[in-house]
């Protein structure tokens, strides 16, 4: 399994592909130039060892891969799709972080899309051979930053498949502590993003940095 | 502090007035007919022994309490704000419970409403007078019954002022093993009842009753 993590040098990229990485899944790290993309991978290795890593433009980590993490801003998702279309492999599934904030006078606010949810959107951007998943979008960077702390809390997916959600609950499970729970149907990504701005503004209200979520009684 | 349950003989009804009720709280639970609050009260008390826990019309409920549970289903809650609009006392908080679910081959959805969530939609069907809140939604209707064991979650409250939201934080507090969570402002209600949309599924889907939430890292 080659799991590519496109935009895999902003915070929440490079928290995903250090813990995928530490937990044995090989990782292409993406980035529109190959040359930021290979600091990155000096620096995780620097901070955490030798990893199962490898530096790649997002064009090419996207050829490359059976499992593309999109951790790009929302703003450059649906660019980075479009531009990259004719280069996802046939049944390779993307899984989508993404989540649009905008902030109103320091007021996190989800930013509506007209098809309900970024995933949704992005999911129209998409050839139709390529599966999706939307996953990873509640946890917060800092939290996935610090490899030496559990993360210790759930993870939900869903997807417009059950083949791709299964990889993506797949993948989810492979980073120890987390547990990955079963959203059902891409269109729970409008609950699932909510929950991220929420996340967000308990951050805020409470002053604290990794605001996460457990579902009780499971 | 005198609290009224407006359609406190349904589930999610019976459940916080008994929990509010082994709390030490006042409660009134209101029904449209006497006759079925009666009962209910009485089969309250014979299952959790006597509470603080009185009978009434909602229109009784609504004109004696301090604070207005709304619990009865969101297709009858602006026809309750609106019958009982003379009734509410000046300075009185409405906590908004209701979520508009509907089943589409039995997958749970949020209904659309055009204010973004239910709580939105009925503040505005609440005379000024009134402060409103959002609380208690993604308590399911199971664990609130089973007052021999603990809740062990978070419950998320929001309002439409800092009042609204102070006087709803302190009286989830008061239900022992409930963490309230301040989610800010009554548009948090938005991802709130997707939240619960979200634990139906997960109940669905795991078999199980009683998925709920909890706030990690606060």
């Amino acid at each position: 399994m080659q799991v590519a993590v496109v935009g895999g040098t902003g915070p929440q990229g490079r928290g995903l592909a250090a813990r995928l990485a530490a937990a044995g899944v090989a990782i292409l790290v993406g980035s529109r130039e190959a040359a930021h993309a290979r600091e990155v991978v000096t620096a995780l290795e620097g901070k955490h060892g030798a990893l199962a890593i490898e530096p790649a433009t997002n064009a090419d980590a996207i050829a490359r891969a059976d499992l593309i993490v999109l951790t790009v801003p929302f703003a450059h998702a649906a660019a980075t799709l479009e531009a990259n279309r004719e280069r996802f492999r046939t049944g390779s599934v993307l899984i989508d972080v993404t989540v649009p904030v905008a902030f109103e006078k320091g007021v996190p606010k989800l930013v509506e899309v007209p098809e309900g949810s970024a995933s949704e959107h992005l999911r129209r951007r998409l050839p139709e051979h390529v599966g999706m998943a939307a996953a990873f979008k509640t946890l917060p960077a800092a939290t996935l930053a610090a490899l030496d702390q559990p993360i210790d809390c759930d993870e939900f997916v869903c997807g417009d498949s059950l083949a791709a959600r299964s990889r993506a609950l797949e993948l989810a499970g492979r980073i120890p502590g987390l547990r990955p729970v079963d959203a059902g149907d891409l269109e729970a990504a409008r609950a699932i993003e909510r929950m991220t701005v929420l996340a967000i503004t308990i951050n805020k209200r409470y002053r604290i940095r990794s605001a996460r979520f457990r579902v009780v009684g499971l």
